[in-house]
This record gives C-alpha cells, structure tokens and sequence, in this order.
C-alpha cells in the first residue's frame, strides 16, 4: 500500500496482479486442503432438511445457465448454486476456521467461484488461486475489525464472507485492479448477519447471500458499477460502521508476503472449537476407563460461557461440555452422528452426561482443557490438552482430512476429484463427481 | 406488545392480524400518494444506464416467471424485478421522505410487493394493505436507531428498507404472526448498506438487495426457516449491532393507533431535502429580480455541512446550496433537467452560482433557510422559509404529485392506473400500463 492508496485500491492491486507463479507450494496445498474439506462438508448435509429447503425457495429464482448444487441431482444458476453450497458448507459450522477471526474461510468463497468456473470454462488451477486470494482479501478485513466486531453482534463470516466471495471472483473474472477495488466497495454495502440469529435457521440465509453478494458485487463492477473509494476505511464507512476500532494497517500490512489462509486450521469434530481440546482430553482418558463416579471439566471462562448449557436440540449439543465429554468417554469418537438427537436421548449418554461438572481454571490458556476422571474409589485419572487436534500447532493430516471427507459421506473416487481439482482443465468434470444422479 | 412479547412477536401479530377494514380513510390515501411517487420516480429513470445496467447484469439470473420492470419492456423474476424496480425508484433520491428518520419508505417496500401480486394473483388492495403495513414496520424500526444509526455510517433506507419489504411481502402471503416474525427476524441478517458508498452506484446495489432480500425473508419464513426471537432487540442482535443506544420501545408503542407511514412526504424538486427551502426561497425572490450582485444563503449547520461544496457531477449539484440557490433564481424552477450535466455546465447558471455565500445561522431551525439577494446598489430583499413545500406542515397536494408525476414522464393514463392500483382485482393489469412496449 503506497502512500495515496487508499485500502481499496491495495486489495485491487492484490486481486489482480498477485502472479499466478507466486503462491509457495504449501500455501497452495492449503487451499487444497481447503477445498477437500469444503467437498466433505457439503456432502454431508446434502440431504438436510435446510438445505432441501433453500433449493426449494430458490429453485423458481434460477436462470436457464445451471451449476451443480453439492450433492444433489437439481441444478440452479450460478447465484442459487452459491447460495445453496455455501449454507450447505457452513450448516454444522464443521468447516474450517480461521482461529483469530473465527472465521471459516471457505463456505462462502468457494461456491461462487466454482459455479463460475464450470459455466464459464475456467480451470480448476484458476480456481484455486482466486480461492486464495479471496480467502485472503476475507481473513485480513476480519482481523482489521477483530475482536470487537464479533462480540457486537456480527456474525463474521457472513460479514467478511461476501468481502472474500467478491474478491476471488473479480480474480477469476480478470478485473483489473480499478474494478477489483469497486467489487471490495460494492461487497461493503451487502455485508450482513447476527450473532443473534446463529441458533436458528436465518444464519444460512445470512451466509447464502454472502456467497451470492459475493458474486454479485464482481458482476457488478465487471459491468461499470461503481463504489466509493474509501468504502471500507471511509468515516462512514465499513468498518468504522461495523466495528468500534478497526486496524485499517492490518488489512495491508504485508499484503501477498504473509498469509492468513495459510493458517487455515480443519476440525475433526462438529462441536465448537473451544470444546475440541475437552474431547482429546477424553479421548486420551478412554484407555482403560472403569466406573465414573464423576467427570471435572476445567477450562477458561469462554469454555464455561459457551459450554455449561442445558440441551434442547443438536445444535445445543454441539456446544455442551457435558455432552462433548460423554461422547467421547463413552463412544471413543465425536462424529456428526454423536450430535444427533438420537444421541441426545441415549439413556447410556445423559447418564455420563449427569456426571459432568465444568469448573473455572482461569490459569488454562483459551482453547485448552483438563479432565479428570474421579473413579467410585476416588482414584483420579488427569488429562490436560493445551493444542487440540486440528489446531494450528497440532494440524490435521491430509490422511486425517480425507478420513473426514469419507465419513461426511464422501467416496474415495470424490476425495481424487477434489485433490485433483486444481490439476483440471475442467471444473465441469470435477464437479459432475459431486452432483447426486437424477 | 405484551409484558412477554418480544419486539418481533408484536410486529409479527401486527402484520399478520392488523385489519383488513382498520385503516383510516387519510391514511390509505397516503398510501396512494406513496405508489403513484413511486411509479413516477421508477418511470422517469428507466432509460438511466445504471438501470439498464443492472437489468443487463440480473437478466441472465432470472427464472422463468416474470413480472415487471417499471417502464421497461423486459421482464424479470420476482426477485430481479424487486431488485431493479428499487434502484429506479430511488435512484435520484427523488422518492418520498419520513423526515424524522430520512427513510425513503416506498422504494424498497413496493416493489417485492407489485412482483408478488402480478404473479400470483393478489388484488391491488391486498398490495396497498401490505405496503401500509410494510411501510410501518420500516419507519418505526427506523425511529428506534435514529438518529445514532445513520450517523455511524448506515444508508437507513437499505438497512431498515429490508424490513419493509419482509413485512409487507408477509402480510401479501399471508404469513401467521410467528411466521411474520421470522421474516422480520431473517430480514435483520440481511440488513446492510452504507452512507460512504451514497455517492456511487454500490447505494443501488444495496437498495435494490433491500427489496430482493425482504422477499427473500418472507419466502424463506413461509417455507419454514427460523429466527432468533430477539433478532432485532437481543444482546447481540441487530439493533445493538447497527446503533449505539437503540429506543426499541419506539418500535412497537401505539402500534396499529399511530402511524408513522402517515407522516410520509414528497419532494417537490431533486435536491437532497435540506435544500428544499433554498430553492423555494429563491422562487419567492424571482419576481421582480433585477442584476444581482449576491446571494447569501444562511442555514443551520447540517445545511452548511451538507451543502458548502465543489461541483463534479449531477449528484453533488443535487446537494449544493450554491446551484440548488441559482437555478431556482434564474431558471424559476428546479426539476431534474436543472440538475444534469448540461445544466452544471450552462454559463449563466455558472456566473450566478459563483455570487452565492453560505452563511450559518444557529438560530434557524433544521431544514429552514433565509436568502437575502443583493442588488448593485445595495438593496437587500429577503425571503426566509421555515416550511418548505413539500414538507409535513406544507404537504404536496394531490394535482402537484400529479404534476411531479407527468413531469418524470409519466402519462394521465398511467397516473390514472397509478391512483386505480387500490380498485383493482388484477394488479397485473395496473402493471401492463407501466411497461414499455417491446
């Protein structure tokens, strides 16, 4: 960012001229890794009544070009399909995640992007490097405003979603940076979603119109549209309007050499990423496991804020301390399975559950957690997991990611294709291998 | 509202239960008045190309049932149709006005609705209910925020447009009162649009969302989607998120006795409305005007703020007191030819625009001007206007918005279909008279 640029114009020149050459082979196998893990996500809920829901709504608003909607035999245009795949990829929150924003990067990137590329013959290694770049353009505008806008109430990657839609799609449609610059604009007057709503429904409503922004916003500037320059930093502008006190810096600060999305992290299970480290903590206690007299669960106040709920649904559930360690202790595992109402009734489960205490240990880093398992004798077995599986110090593997992929339902010859995604020239024969036959 | 209603569940009762034979004879008259402004706002730019660009740019997103775009020949789905009809009707900011907020309260509110009954058969009476109700709900939202909300940089016409636009398309479909709040609710995720992008073409983009996605609510609330109950009110929902010291009682107290839609105006000129009195003040002086020597305009300070400005462009000529002052004084009118490029560049218009100083006075109250014309000699006539017309204490009559209506290019037959809309058992018969042929 020189001296006159103002923000826009910065992440402009970033979208359109970052070389194609000049992603670092780990960045770019991060966004495959991304991309796998968005797939198996998608896949997993195909069949979700929330899902079947928003094709319908959106099904009579589709025009004649169509792309695929994951997992599913109907097809919708491009800015239905990016509804569509994006609620679908972020429904149970099991996608990725940004640890400092809390933003998860994909859902509404890539849908966009890969609807485009198979109406419009763009390549799979295209794709990949406008994921990237949006991905990007999305985590830096979230850290600018962070923490401070999500705890006002902005369900962040909706509100920075629709940044990262719009940015990797100016890159796959070769705006130049000028166009590039008024997408971002256009985008900042389109970002939207509670925090409010997140238990209920209208959070996919809120996410499906980041993707479908997203696009619009490009399509937008692609066509002569134009917004104004200091739409993001302006006095009355995004940030400032949605934050209490942005670090404008932070959006640019080393643009294109340092990576936000190459710390992208992946979760093993579909609970809240507090929650992950009381898990593994319960997990490493199972061997060997005999009568429980009681379970203490020790974490920061966060863990004890979001985790010591009563249970009414799964959504409940995946945010419970109580129910997260009696899975685990019982089950050996934290599948999307375990968070099913069927889970909930278990009479084995909310025995184990009744045996659960959470307790305040302010000494605990946030994310971390210590169990202890107290047997009918008193004999305490201690557990203490400061960096959960899929953390950024404890990183899923790609052999691990695919394990995910294939219990969200995805086959082996689906993991090949999303692999190989970014070696195709056709994103049409890629994403053929995610539509459900008719 | 009851003790233990929340916010949303009372306007959900309002919008789904208030009565069909419950409004004023005044009231529903004001109602007309809004959609025959509106029409002839959308008529009057619908050869602009930021129209033509945005039905280029949503034409090819658009299913197969289609209604009408407001002086166009071509037809686009319900939610394109919303989109665009918005921009037209708003692009000028020559719609209506709810003073105490600045909301343009038809723009987004009509449209989604005019849409909806053409395609699915409601009556125009069925329309102007629900555009009542809708334009209700969308003011006193509005008047909860106000005036924090927009000064922190949010376009309220967009941001409190989508819940106009939810409410009125429950009440059409005739949504029960839960699920008429979770429309309300699912609107709140989609609230968006920025006072920083007003100078660009990133505000259409937003407005037209605000009509798209209100429908988009009420759909999605039809088809069973939920929403926070407290969206609107909660801890992290969206009046917190969006203001700094929301007033939610204004929302729902006299609800269905005192109506905010009552107090609806119209603008008589193009200007930004805080110039109105300028102008009518000039037109007071231009009789008799001999050779000016200058013109000292004087205002508050929103006045000066607002209006002490360089000329570039027909939208800040819209928001000038020095051009808004001399082509009221040399031209004896100010329509919207008087705010085009050609008039920026006419030289008399330039030479008198060059003797105008803006002056504050404290003393003069919000949106009232004095202007004192110079003569070479010396002589002073002043003119000082409290009420500009147009305003509540100086309504617009009936034959003056006939003649606004005319004057954007409407004709007797369309005004005539216009006032018949509320008669009509065939809205898409109203709607024919407003397309052009192809």
């Amino acid at each position: 960012m020189t001296d006159q640029e103002s923000c826009g114009a910065a992440l402009g020149r970033f979208i359109a001229d970052f070389p194609a050459d000049g992603f670092s082979p780990s960045l770019w196998h991060e966004g495959r890794r991304s991309l796998l893990n968005f797939f198996g996500g998608a896949l997993g809920v195909a069949q979700d009544p929330a899902v079947q829901t928003a094709l319908r709504v959106m099904a009579p608003f589709s025009g004649p070009e169509r792309a695929t909607v994951i997992g599913r035999a109907e097809r919708l245009d491009a800015m239905g399909a990016s509804f569509v795949n994006c609620i679908a990829a972020n429904l149970l929150d099991f996608d990725d995640t940004h640890l400092e924003t809390v933003i998860h990067p994909t859902a509404a990137v890539a849908p966009p992007l890969l609807a485009l590329a198979e109406l419009r013959g763009f390549s799979g290694a295209a794709v990949l490097e406008a994921f990237l770049i949006g991905a990007e353009v999305e985590c830096r505008i979230g850290v600018s405003v962070s923490p401070g806008h999500y705890a006002r109430g902005w369900h962040i990657t909706s509100t920075c979603g629709v940044f990262g839609a719009a940015a990797g799609c100016a890159r796959l449609l070769g705006l130049d940076p000028a166009q590039s610059a008024t997408a971002l604009g256009i985008a900042a007057s389109q970002s939207a979603g509670l925090v409010e709503n997140l238990p209920s429904a209208a959070k996919n409503v809120g996410m499906g119109n980041a993707a479908r922004n997203g696009l619009l916003a490009a399509l937008f500037a692609e066509a002569g549209y134009g917004a104004a320059p200091a739409a993001i930093e302006g006095k009355l502008g995004w940030a400032r309007a949605m934050g209490d006190a942005p670090d404008i810096a932070r959006i640019t600060g080393g643009l294109g050499e340092q990576w936000e999305i190459a710390r992208n992290t992946y979760k093993p299970y579909p609970a809240g990423i507090v929650f992950h480290a009381v898990i593994d903590a319960c997990l490493d206690l199972r061997d060997g496991l005999g009568e429980v007299k009681e379970i203490l669960v020790e974490g920061d106040q966060l863990l004890l804020d979001r985790g010591d709920r009563v249970l009414r649904n799964e959504r409940d559930a995946r945010v419970s301390i109580h129910h997260c360690a009696a899975v685990a202790l019982l089950r050996g595992r934290a599948g999307v399975e375990d968070f099913s109402l069927a889970a909930l009734q278990d009479p084995q489960l909310a025995a184990l559950r009744g045996k659960v205490r959470a307790r305040l240990d302010a000494s605990l880093a946030r994310g971390a957690a210590r169990v202890t398992v107290v047997a009918p004798d008193g004999a305490r077995r201690v557990a203490e997991v400061r960096d959960p599986r899929g953390s950024e110090a404890r990183p899923m593997s790609d052999a691990e990611l695919e394990k995910k992929f294939v219990q969200n339902g995805g086959t082996p010859a689906q993991a090949r294709a999303a692999w190989g995604l970014d070696r195709c020239a056709s994103v049409a024969a890629v994403m053929q291998a995610f539509a459900a036959q008719p």
